[in-house]
C-alpha cells in the first residue's frame, strides 16, 4: 500500500536496533515549514520522559517534526530519561536545521530502560535521507509494538472546491485504556494539509479524542506514554464555512483509528461495543459502560461466546451508582436477554449464542429513563492475551 | 477431617439436584435456640433474591437456621426469585418448628435461573434428619462452586478458664472483589459458642470484614450474592475482660477464611499481597493497592514470574491520585526493583525472578511520606482463569 502524505509533509522510518527483534523501530514526520498543532497526553500521573520533555520544551505555537520510537518507552527513567530526550531532540534539530522546541517526541515499548541515545543519533542520517511524501507505509510499521498490523486511516474532504486530506496513524494493542488530557500506550499522529489555526486544531483534537480514543479499552490499564498529535501544514485554505467539514473529518479519522486499535487488541477475538442509555448523566453512563467493558467475567464470557447477561448485570451493580434491576434491559447482538427482571426463554439465549460467533458483538444496555448515554469499544479476554503478557518482556 | 461444631449448633448437607453435576448442593446450619447474630451483604446495587428476602424478612434480633445452596445464585430473578425464597423459608421453618424470620438464606451459582423450589422442599426431610454436630464437613462441600477445596477454619480461645470455639466456613473462587455492607459470591458462615450480644457480634463482624473479606480480590468483579453471617449460641459466658480476646479470634477466623479464598482463586498459581505505604490516607493507599491488584498487566506478569515493576508504576499513576515517581519505591518478593526513579541493575531482576517461583509473592510499595497504608490479597491471572470463565456456564 502506497500512502500519500497530505501536502507539506514527508515521512521516513529505519531499523535503529532499539527493538531486539531488529524490526523497524524509529520513524519521523517532518513538515516543510513550522506548523500549528494540537497535542494531548495521558492523564496517568506517572508520565514517561518524552511526555515530560514535550511539556517542558515544545514551542506552544508551532512544530516541524515528530520523532517516534518503538521498543523502549523511556518511562520510569527519571531525570536520566528526560536528559536522553534532550540529547536526541538537540541532535535531530541540528541535522534538520530547526529549533529543538519544534520536535515532538514519542516513545513506546518496554518500561524502565534508559533510551539508547547513540542508536538514535547513528540512525538520523539515514532517517533524514529517506524522507518522502510516500514514507507513511514504513512509518506506520516502525511505531508498532504488539500490534499485528499497521493502523493508517486517510480521508479526503472537499473544501470549497479544493481537495484537502487528513492522514492518521495509530499504534497500540495493549495497556489500552486511554484518558487523554486536555480532554494514549497508544500513540496517534494525524496530519492534514488544511489551513486550520491552533485554536481550531485544539477544538478538533479535543472533540475527536473524546469521541474516539477516550472511548476504548482493551485491558483497563492506562499507559504512561499515550500521545496524540494533530498537525496542519496549511496548504489548503479553509474558509469559515469549511471549518465544520474539516473538523468532522478529523473526528472521523480519530474514530477509525481508535476502533482499529481495539480490533487489533492483544489476543482479541471479538470487537465489542458497550452502549449504556437511560442513566442520569453521560458521566454515570460512562462509569457503567466502562465497568461492563472492563469486567474480566464479562470479557471471558464474550471469549467463550456465552450470552452471560448475569455477569453484565453484576458489573452494572458494582460501581456505586444506584441501579434498579427492574429498570434494566440487556441486549446482546440485538437479542433481549434480560428485560426488567424478566429472563428470556432459552431459545433466545441459543439464538444469541449463534450470533456471538460473529466478530463484532454489540451490548446494548438500558438502565432507566434518564438522558445519560455513553458508548465504549472493547475486546474479549482470551487465553492468548494472557500468553502475550505473561511472556518475559 | 471431622469438624466439631461449637456447642449449640448442628449442621447437615445433601445432594438436592440443583447442581447439574449431582454433587452436594444444599447445606443447613441449625442452632438449638434462637441466637443473636450479625450479618453483612454485598455492596452491589444489584442484590440477589436471597439477600432481598433476608433484608425484608429477618428478625433483627435472633436467627436459628442458615440455609445455603450452590448451583443457583437466584440473582437477576426479580420478584419471582424473592417469592421462591419465601416458599423455601416457609417450608423449612414449618418443618423445624420456628418462625421463618429466623431462617437466613444464601445462594451461589449461576445467575438468572429461578430457584427450583421443589428440589429444595423434597430435600428438607433428609437435610433435617442428618443434622449433627459433626456435619460441618458435608456442609463445607455443599457450598462450593468453582472452589477446588472446602474452606473451614476453627479457632479455640480460653475465656476465663472455659474453652470457647469459633468455626468459620467460606466459599468463593471467582467473582471475588467483595465490598460488604455494613461496613461477599463469597459466602461465609461463622459460628461461635461464646455468649456475645448482638452489638459485640456486629462490631466483631464489621472489624473482621474490614480487615479480611474487604481486602481480597481475585478478578475485581463484585458479586450480587456476597453474604457473611456470624452467629453466637451463647453457651460459653463472656466476661467483659474476655470480649477483646473473642473478638480477635473472630477476626483471625475472618482473615484465615479470606486468604483461603484467594489461595483457591480461579486459575490462581500465585498468592499475592500488595501493600502500599506512605499515601496521604488509608483510603488513597487502598485505591492505589486495588489498582495494582486488579491490573491485568500486573496479574499476567505475576503469572509469567516477571518482576515487571513498570506495570506496577503505570497502575499506580492511573487512579487519579497524584503520584510522584521520584518518591516511589517498589519491592517484589523483598527485592527493591525501583527506588525513586532509580532502576536497579539486571542481577536484582534475575534474583527476583527466582524468588517469584514461590507461590507467595509480596509486592511492597512506598509512594511517599504520608501515614496512609493499606494491604490487599490477590491472585495472578492465568490461562486457566480464562478457560474456567469462558466455558458455557
Amino acid at each position: 500500500m502506497r500512502i500519500q502524505a497530505p501536502r507539506g509533509f514527508t515521512l521516513s522510518a529505519v531499523r535503529a536496533g532499539i527493538k531486539r527483534t531488529g524490526k523497524p523501530d524509529l520513524g519521523i514526520i517532518v513538515a516543510d515549514e513550522p506548523c500549528p498543532y494540537a497535542i494531548a497526553f495521558t492523564a496517568n500521573h506517572v508520565k514517561a520522559a518524552p511526555i515530560l520533555w514535550n511539556l517542558e520544551n515544545l514551542d506552544p505555537k508551532v512544530v516541524r517534526a515528530v520523532l517516534v520510537n518503538s521498543g523502549n518507552a523511556n518511562a520510569g527513567t527519571g531525570r536520566q530519561g528526560v536528559q536522553a530526550c534532550n540529547r536526541v531532540a538537540d541532535r535531530l534539530a541540528a541535522q534538520i536545521g530547526m529549533p529543538k522546541s519544534q520536535v515532538v517526541l514519542a516513545s513506546t515499548g518496554i518500561i524502565g530502560n534508559p533510551l539508547p541515545v547513540k542508536k538514535f543519533t547513528d540512525a538520523f542520517p539515514a532517517l533524514i535521507r529517506n524522507l518522502s511524501s510516500t514514507g507513511g507505509n514504513g512509518f506506520s510499521r516502525a511505531i508498532m509494538t504488539t500490534d499485528t498490523r499497521p493502523k493508517v486511516v486517510r480521508e479526503q474532504v472537499d473544501l470549497s472546491g479544493r481537495p484537502a486530506s487528513v492522514l492518521g496513524f495509530a499504534k497500540g494493542a495493549g495497556m489500552i485504556s486511554p484518558r487523554l488530557m486536555p480532554h494514549a500506550t497508544m500513540l496517534s499522529f494525524i496530519l492534514t494539509d488544511a489551513a486550520l489555526p491552533t485554536r481550531s486544531l485544539r477544538q478538533a483534537l479535543s472533540k475527536g479524542i473524546e469521541a474516539s480514543f477516550n472511548r476504548i479499552t482493551v485491558d483497563g490499564d492506562m499507559s504512561t506514554n499515550d500521545t496524540v498529535v494533530l498537525i496542519a501544514s496549511g496548504r489548503v485554505p479553509v474558509s469559515p464555512r469549511d471549518t465544520g467539514r474539516i473538523t468532522s473529518t478529523v473526528m472521523a479519522v480519530c474514530r477509525r483509528l481508535a476502533t482499529a486499535i481495539v480490533a487489533d487488541g492483544e489476543g482479541a477475538t471479538k470487537f465489542v461495543t458497550v452502549s449504556v442509555r437511560g442513566a442520569s448523566s453521560d458521566r454515570q453512563a460512562g462509569v457503567l459502560a466502562r465497568a461492563v467493558a472492563n469486567s474480566l467475567l464479562v470479557k471471558t464470557a464474550l471469549y467463550g461466546g456465552d450470552p452471560n447477561w448475569g455477569r453484565i448485570l453484576a458489573a452494572l451493580g458494582s460501581t456505586g451508582i444506584p441501579i434498579n434491576p427492574s429498570h434494566v434491559i440487556i441486549r446482546i447482538s440485538g437479542e433481549i436477554l434480560f428485560s426488567r427482571e424478566r429472563v428470556m426463554p432459552g431459545n433466545v439465549a441459543t439464538r444469541t449464542r449463534i450470533k456471538m460467533h460473529r466478530r463484532s458483538i454489540p451490548i446494548d444496555i438500558v438502565v432507566g429513563g434518564g438522558d445519560g448515554s455513553y458508548m465504549i469499544h472493547t475486546t474479549d479476554l482470551s487465553r492468548r492475551y494472557v500468553t502475550i503478557n505473561a511472556a518475559y518482556e
